[in-house]
């Protein structure tokens, strides 16, 4: 118990001070897949349940299967027992059938709370709900707190030890192509096919080993064009391999972001260039990041030197090929945080925001390259919160 | 690429046929987390995307990252590109900016669909962006899918695979508290010592080895009077430890959802009498599952057993003691699907419907027991879809 309370105080620190005058939120879902939900509580917890704020108090209303546990290791300020309120709310609003709404609507009155903003993923049931049940409300935006995008210390720590899992899992991603052996245009590692799903197995592991979720991709030659394919099947010499981890800190709730492009065997002269074309285009979009710029600019300046040099983007029977992701997404409790390092992105930086940077190409017969790291925007510049060689070439 | 492709010839099997009187529904979310959706089309896509159906056949929206798998595995009748579709909207209702409630709005009118059936997760930006561009629509209940509560054949044999991996990772836990020595009232294996995190990490790796995401709780003692506390620190010999291990199948995208009770070392009578007792009322509700009998009915079946030998639930300084949850849920492409074996539920059992029975019982001081399986309804009672045996005490 002395490590969960260790915890709380920990959590306590990189909670975001919130002002008396701020609205009160209101949250019903869980906070495993909802990040502003973890950040308001650092608790995962598997089921929808309510949570609000007022007066800059933070409420959770949790059944008898979660009280315990949220009463002791959650940063709310007060812990509420769903079964309690729901006969309250029956009892104040005479009904015998109480929905989520119902409650919402009784809380608002208990709590003197005279309208919520919502969170944006907020579902569809409920917000009829509240309509009918003429509780007022406005629906938030992304980023819901949009001082969550901007990383203390101690939260850039977080993100930077997640990428320390993320480098595990690439490590053994390495071990493996290096063990591995050439035979018939396969790969074998202990006389057995390597696979991209083995591989992601061995890369899981490796995440699981160093304290993370082990959320991967490692996809071969064509398989790597699309950007989201897991990869399947056998992969092979000779050819580009992507492999991108992105797990999920199991005890901070942060996630890492990381991506090296790999081949065994020996690469051929387009190969190379190809490498070498993505590796400066991620160097460039690095160096243009500072406070104050525009995020398209960090885009632009991988993008533009992908056009200098003649990387065509373009679509082709439906299937997109060249750079056409955006440079880059922020990072944190969230795996796809709401800033874009895109050509639409009309967000200006600022110090402390955190971002991946991991521009691609991707042509069909050649093969796809990716190379991700995550910085920190500081004073002056930018700083790596990822780190790993950038060697790609396993004889 | 031949694997996937059987991959989707399997799933096309086990996809629903769809009226062509059915009303058009309308998702807006990821299918990793909505299984509704995964339900639709079979496919992980991790950030949220538009799919619609009409007429009986089934539309995705996905961005250039997604589109080329997409068309490739996944079960959706068709698959549009979100930036052509996006353009297309802007044309046609002549606006600069098009967000996600235009783009209904557009494909509304091309696919001449009067009114949408939206799910209920639908996010709250949606729901107030599609009343403000007055796309017509209702606010469907879970279940979703009604049908999807009932399951073939083929899906029954998905969960049962689901539960050999729960399995694979609850007899990693065996192992590990058989080779465990006792020292100075703590477990130690291989010399270092045992604590709930080391035993979930060996059971997600064997969980990941088996093809599944590894989540489970591993707790102790006292840890496992909250239900949902996945264990943290020493575990201890002599006193009960619950492992519950709820893997996703890769694959399929199936769950598994079993647990267990152990105990290290030697088991006091009363322990005995109490895991005895969890056992009899776990026997008596899958004894008394059949179709066409109340939910409530299987419920009571555990609970009235628990009352007969006089273990008491109720509450005490705001945590509950006894047994205080439902005796199961739906399980499926959910966890926690929208069915319940407790005393409010008023479903009506069917042929087909598969559920965890899973009483359990939690006293502080003593500690907690907990025992699940996983059943479908057949024509004249019920079958197990997990297999392992109950031996508890670990010498």
């Amino acid at each position: 118990m002395k490590k969960l309370l260790n915890n709380k105080a920990h959590y306590g620190e990189m909670k975001t001070k919130k002002t008396k005058t701020a609205p009160s939120v209101l949250f019903y879902c869980d906070s495993q897949t909802n990040s502003d939900l973890f950040y308001l509580g650092r608790i995962f917890i598997p089921d929808a349940f309510l949570a609000f704020t007022q007066r800059g108090k933070s409420y959770a209303v949790v059944s008898a299967l979660e009280y315990g546990r949220t009463k002791e290791d959650s940063t709310f300020d007060e812990v509420l027992s769903l079964e309690t309120v729901r006969e309250q709310a029956a009892k104040a609003l005479r009904r015998k059938h109480v929905e989520t709404a119902h409650i919402v609507k009784y809380l608002a009155k208990i709590y003197e709370i005279p309208s919520f903003r919502l969170h944006p993923d907020t579902p569809a049931s409920l917000v009829v709900g509240l309509q009918s049940a003429e509780v007022p409300f406005e629906v938030g935006e992304h980023p819901f707190f949009p001082e969550s995008l901007v990383k203390t210390d101690e939260e850039a720590k977080a993100i930077a030890h997640a990428n320390k899992i993320s480098s595990a899992g690439i490590r053994a991603a390495i071990h493996a192509l290096e063990d591995a052996k050439i035979k018939h245009g396969k790969l074998y590692l202990k006389d057995e096919l390597l696979t991209s799903e083995r591989m992601r197995m061995l890369i899981e592991v490796a995440c699981l080993e160093a304290g993370g979720t082990g959320d991967c991709i490692a996809a071969g030659g064509n398989q790597a064009c699309d950007p989201h394919c897991f990869g399947s099947g056998p992969l092979r010499p000779n050819e580009l391999i992507i492999v991108d981890v992105f797990p999920r800190d199991k005890k901070s709730g942060y996630y890492g972001d990381m991506t090296r492009t790999f081949l065994k065997g020996r690469a051929n002269e387009v190969q190379k260039e190809f490498v070498a074309v993505v590796k400066e285009a991620h160097k460039r979009a690095i160096d243009a990041v500072k406070p104050r710029i525009k995020a398209s600019k960090v885009h632009a300046a991988a993008k533009d030197f992908f056009d200098e040099r003649g990387c065509e983007t373009g679509i082709e029977k439906g299937k997109h090929y060249g750079f056409f992701h955006s440079t880059g997404h922020g990072l944190g409790l969230g795996l796809h945080e709401p800033l874009r390092i895109s050509q639409e992105s009309t967000l200006t930086l600022k110090k402390g925001m955190v971002f991946t940077i991991e521009p691609g190409l991707y042509y069909p017969g050649l093969g796809g390259c990716r190379i991700e790291d995550v910085v920190q925007v500081t004073k002056e510049g930018s700083k790596l919160l990822s780190s790993l060689h950038y060697k790609w070439e396993i004889r």
